[in-house]
C-alpha cells in the first residue's frame, strides 16, 4: 500500500497547474478533484451576499494573458505560470509604452528570479508579476498587454464534509483552496486535509468532524456567517491547516488566548514527539485563525505547520513549488495531525474508583516482589492513578507526570478494564 | 513660551529658603505662593484633632537659632541653613559645656560636609544639626545655645485642589510640603504637582482630579480621615509625587499589591518610553503611599520618581540642594506624568462591532494590493482589533500587542470614527 | 539534661535488632518500647478485614532461618541480620542444589557487600538475601534451607496517640514501623516521632495532635479507612515522617498539589533557616503520602527528610545502619519539625485595627528621632503591619516581607498586646 505522503504529493501535482483564486472555476475544478477522494458537498454563495462585515465579491475567471513585445515575443505568458497575472485583474487589451507598463508590473528586487504572488481582490486593477531579472531586460518600446479575464456576478465556491460521530461535539479542520500554483502555501493544506478526511472516514470515532475547503479570509467569514451558532455550540477543538508540506522545522501558532484544547493537544504531541518546533504567538497569525479566533467568535482553533507563512524565503513566490514540498514533509505533518486527533478522541477526565492506591498486585498489575527498583510501566501507572482525580484531563496528566499519551493509552485501557478508573462527564467543552 | 521645567525650577528656587515643617507658617507661606499659580483651597485642622490612630500635634514655628562660642562667633546659624535646627525643637537659651552640647548635636561621620536633616515631631527635645567636619573643630569651652521657637496649640495646614471633570471618578495626586530647604526630597514634588495641576486645568478631561499638598504622614492620615469614603468610592488611580527633580534614572514604586490601574499605567508608560528605571516593591515604600495603600484603605496609588528617597547619597542632607535638581530633571518627570494622565484619561475597554475581521479595505484602512509585506500601521490596527474583545483595556492591549499607546491613539480614533469599535462600560474602577 | 538527639539514637539502638514487618510480634514489641515513652494506644485489625481496595493480610512471624552448606556451616544466618530473609517468607526446610537455591537468593551486584532488603507481602514465596560477594563464594553442592516462620490468621498492629488541644482541628504526624534492621529508612521516623510526641505532650498547644505508628501502605490505608471522615474534617496540616536521621542535606517532598499549609510551613522554615535542601515533586513520592494525598483523600500532608528514600546508596540495604544515622542528624530534623509545629500553632490571619499606619511612637514602638536610618526591628514591624490585611496569614507575610517567623513572633506579641492587630477567624483550614 502506498504511503499517504506519496498520495498527497501526487494529488498536489495534479492540482498544481490549476489557476485558483478566491472565486471562479479554478476553485470548482480543485474541489471536484478532491471530491473523487472524499465526498465533499460543494456550496455556491452568490456575489453580493452579505457575510458579516463583508460582501461576496464578483466571480473572477481568466482564460489567457500575456505581454507581447514589438517583435511579437511573449515576454510574459500566463500559460507558463499563472502567478504572472495579478489575481482578480480586470480584462485589458492595448498597446502601451514600457514606461506605462512599468506601473502595472510587480517584481522582487531581492529575489530577482522569483515571480511574486500578488492579488487585488477588492479594487479593480490589472497587473503582471514578473521575475526582476526579466523585468530588467525589457527594452524601451511598445508592448501589447492582454488579459482575457472576466469579473462578473457569480458565486463563491467552497467544499464541506461533515463526518458524523457518536457525539454532536465536533472537531473542526479548515484549509484554503484559493492560491494559484504554489505548493507549501498553499496546496499542502488541502491535500493533507483531504487525506486526513479519508483517514477519519475509515476510523472509529467519537466526535463529529466538520472539514472545510474554502477560500482564505472571505471564505472563512462566509462559512462562519452561515454556521456560527452550530460551530460555537459544538466545536471542541480545531486546526487551520496550512503550510504543512516542506521538510523544515515545525511551527505552532496558538489560538488567541492560547489555552484551548486545540492548543493543549498540539503542544503535548509536538513536545512529547521531541520535535523541534518554533512556537508563535497569535500576534504572528495570518490565515483563517484570524477569523476563527476573533473576538466574539473565539473558536478553539490553532495551527501546526512546517515552515510558517511569511517565514520562509519562497513564501508567496514562484519558488514555492513542487520541489519545496515533499512526500516526507507531508507525511510528517500527517502523522502529527493524526496523533492530535487521536488524543482529542481519547482525551477524558478520569477518576480513580477507590480511596487510596488500588491494590494493583492482586490484579497482576504490580510486581509481587518489592525490590529497590520498580519498573517504568508501574511507575507510569501509579502516577496516572495519582492524578486521576476527576478534575484533570488526559492531556494535563500527561504533562504533569511527563509521560507521552501514547504510553498512557494501554495503561488507561488496563485500568479501565480492571474497573479501577471511571470517566467523568465534566462538560468542559471549550477551555477558551 | 517658557518650558515647564524652567518654571518649575524657578518656583523651587523661590520656595527653597522657607523653613517648612509638618505645621506652621512655613507651610502656609509655601501654599500661598503655589496659590498664585493654581487655585488651592487651604485647610486648617486644629491641634488635638483625632485623625485615625493619631492626633494633630502642636504647631511649631521658629524665628531664629544659633550657637555662640566663647568669643561670640556664631558657630551654627539657622539663618544660614534651616537644616541646622532639629525640626520641632523646643525653645532653649542657655550656656552649656561642649560635652553637654555634644548630646544635642547631630552630624554624619560618613558625609562630613553635609548637614543632616533630623526631626523630632512627637517627642519634645532640642538639637542642632551640623557638618561633621565643623563639629570636629569645636573647642572645649562654653557655648550659648539659642532657639527662638514656639510649640503651641495651633493647626495643621494643607492645600487641596479639586478639578471637576465629566465623571465623578477621580485621579488623585498627592505631594508633601513639610520639608525645609531640600530640593529633590522635597520640593520637586510640590513644584511638579503645581505645574501638573496647571496643565490639567487647561486640558479637556473626563475625570475629576483630587490634588493635595500636605505634610507627610500626619497630613495624609489627616486628609484620609476626613475624605476616606469619597476617596475609596471615586479614585481610580493616583500617584504620590516625590523625588522627581534630579537627572538620574527613574524609579517606580508599586502599590501594595502592585496590580492597580496606577501601577499598570506607570509601567506601560515607563516601559514603552524605553526609559531605564528601577522597580521597587512596596517593601521599599517610605512616603505617603504607606498610608494610601495601607490595609483597609488600599487606594490605587503608585509612584514614579527619579532618584528615590533613601537611595541617593544627598538624601536628607544639605547636599540635596538646588544644584541637584534641574529644569531638565523636572521636565522629564513632568512629561512622564502627563503621559500617564493621558493614558488614564483614554483608557477604555473596547469591543469590535462585528464578527470576524472587519473589511478595512472598503473604508480606506487597508492596502488594496496584497503583497508579501503589509505595513506596520495596518498590523498594529489589526492587532488592536484582535484584542478589542470587550474584556481587555487599552493598557493591556498595548502590552499584549507590544505597541505604545501613543501609536494606538490615532488608530483607535480611526476605528471609532469608522464605527468599528465601541467602548464597554465595565465598572472595573479599581483593580486593587 | 540529655539532648533529644542522643535519646533518639539510644531508642533507635534499642529498636534496631527487632525483626519488624507489616504485621507480627516485631511490630508489637516495637510499639511496646515506644509506649514506655509516650502513651500509645495499640490497635489490632484482624486478618481479612477489608480496608478500601485492600485486605489485611495474614500475620507473619519468624523465629529463625539459615542456610547450611554440606559441612554444616551457616552460610546465611537470620540471627546475625534479619535482612537475610525475604520478609513474609513462608516456612521451608529442605535440601536443595545450589542451582535451585540461586532462584531464591537476592543480592546486589553493584553493592556487593550489602544485604538487600526484599519483601513479598502479597505473594507467598520464600527467599534469602545475601551480600553479592558471599553469594559468589557459594560452592556447587547441596544446601539445607531452613525458615522457621509462620503465616496465620492474626492481625495488623498499629499505635495511635491523640493529644487533645483547645481546638478540634488537628495536626497529623505519621510514621512507619514495618522495616526490619535498618536505620535511616526506617527507624529514624519512629524515634523522631516518639520524641516529637513527648515534646508536644509537655508543650502548650492550640491544636489536637493525631500521631500514628503504622506499617507502611497497608497501615496507612487501614488507618484511613477507619478514620477518614474525622481526618478530612479536622486535619489542617500533617507530615509523613521518614528518613530523618543521617547528616546529609535535607529533602522536601510536597503534597500532591503542593499548596497545603503543610507545604507552605515546611518551605518557609527550611528556607529561612538557610538550610540546603532538595525539593522533590509529588512524582518522587514513595511512602504513606501516596495514600494521604491520593485523589479523594487529599490530606494536607508533606514530608521533610534528610536523605530521601531511594536517593542514597545505603537505601534498603544492610548499609543503612546505626552508623549512618547520628544523634546530630536526628537532632537537626527534630529541630526543624519543632519549628514547623510552632509555626502551625502560631499561624493566624492578622488584621491591623486602625486605618493608616498606627502611631507606634506613642506606644514606645518607634524611635522618637527620625534620622536617615530606621532600625531593622521597626522596619520589620512596619512591614508586618502593612501586610496584616485580614487576608494574608503569618506564613505568607513572612514570605512577602522576607523576615523569618522567629523574628516576627515577638513583634506580633508586642502589636497584639498593644491592641494594634486582631486575629481573623477565616475558616481556611485546608488550602489544598
Amino acid at each position: 500500500m502506498q504511503k499517504e505522503g506519496e498520495l498527497m504529493h501526487q494529488l498536489m501535482t495534479e492540482l498544481y497547474p490549476i489557476c485558483r483564486s478566491i472565486t471562479g472555476d479554478g476553485v470548482r475544478e480543485t474541489l471536484k478533484i478532491i471530491q473523487e477522494i472524499v465526498p465533499l458537498t460543494i456550496h455556491e454563495v452568490p456575489t453580493g451576499t452579505k457575510v458579516f462585515d463583508w460582501e461576496i465579491p464578483k466571480e473572477w475567471n481568466i482564460k489567457d494573458a500575456y505581454i507581447l513585445d514589438e517583435e511579437g515575443n511573449k515576454v510574459v505568458d500566463f500559460k507558463k505560470n499563472n502567478l504572472h497575472v495579478v489575481s482578480y485583474s480586470i480584462p485589458v487589451d492595448k498597446v502601451i509604452s514600457l514606461k506605462e507598463l512599468q506601473d502595472h508590473l510587480y517584481s522582487l528586487e531581492e529575489q530577482p528570479d522569483a515571480i511574486p504572488y500578488i492579488t487585488s481582490y477588492y479594487k479593480e486593477r490589472w497587473g503582471f508579476c514578473i521575475a526582476h531579472n526579466e523585468r530588467k531586460q525589457l527594452k524601451e518600446g511598445k508592448y501589447r498587454v492582454f488579459i482575457d479575464s472576466e469579473l462578473k456576478e457569480g458565486s463563491l465556491t467552497y467544499g464541506e464534509l461533515i463526518i458524523r460521530g457518536e457525539s454532536e461535539e465536533e472537531i473542526f479542520l479548515s484549509t484554503y483552496i484559493c492560491h494559484p500554483s504554489m505548493a507549501n502555501n498553499e496546496l499542502s493544506g488541502p491535500v493533507l486535509t483531504t487525506y486526513l478526511a479519508k483517514w477519519i472516514l475509515s476510523s472509529p470515532r467519537k466526535y463529529t468532524y466538520r472539514i472545510i475547503f474554502i477560500p482564505e479570509t472571505i471564505g472563512s467569514i462566509t462559512y462562519l456567517s452561515r454556521n456560527l451558532d452550530k460551530m460555537k455550540a459544538n466545536i471542541i477543538a480545531g486546526y487551520n491547516i496550512s503550510c504543512v508540506g516542506d521538510e523544515r522545522e515545525y511551527s505552532f501558532l496558538s489560538s488567541r488566548k492560547g489555552k484551548t484544547l486545540a492548543d493543549k493537544v498540539a503542544l503535548n504531541i509536538l513536545t512529547f514527539n521531541k520535535i523541534d518546533y518554533k512556537s508563535y504567538s497569535f500576534l504572528k497569525r495570518g490565515s483563517d485563525e484570524r477569523q476563527y479566533c476573533s473576538p466574539g467568535i473565539d473558536l478553539p482553533v490553532a495551527s501546526i505547520m512546517r515552515s510558517k507563512f511569511g517565514r520562509y524565503p519562497e513564501y508567496h513566490t514562484s519558488l514555492d513549488n513542487l520541489d519545496l514540498v515533499t512526500a516526507d514533509g507531508l507525511q510528517g505533518s500527517f502523522n502529527i495531525y493524526i496523533e492530535c486527533i487521536e488524543l482529542i478522541e481519547k482525551n477524558e477526565i478520569y477518576k480513580v474508583n477507590c480511596f487510596g492506591e488500588p491494590q494493583l498486585g492482586r490484579r497482576g498489575l504490580y510486581p509481587t516482589l518489592s525490590t529497590k527498583e520498580t519498573g517504568r510501566m508501574v511507575r507510569d501507572m501509579m502516577n496516572f492513578i495519582a492524578y486521576a482525580d476527576g478534575e484533570t484531563d488526559l492531556v494535563e496528566i500527561s504533562n504533569l507526570i511527563n509521560v507521552p499519551v501514547k504510553t498512557l493509552y494501554p495503561i488507561i485501557d488496563k485500568l479501565y478494564n480492571a474497573e479501577l478508573i471511571s470517566k467523568v462527564n465534566k462538560n468542559e467543552k471549550k477551555l477558551i
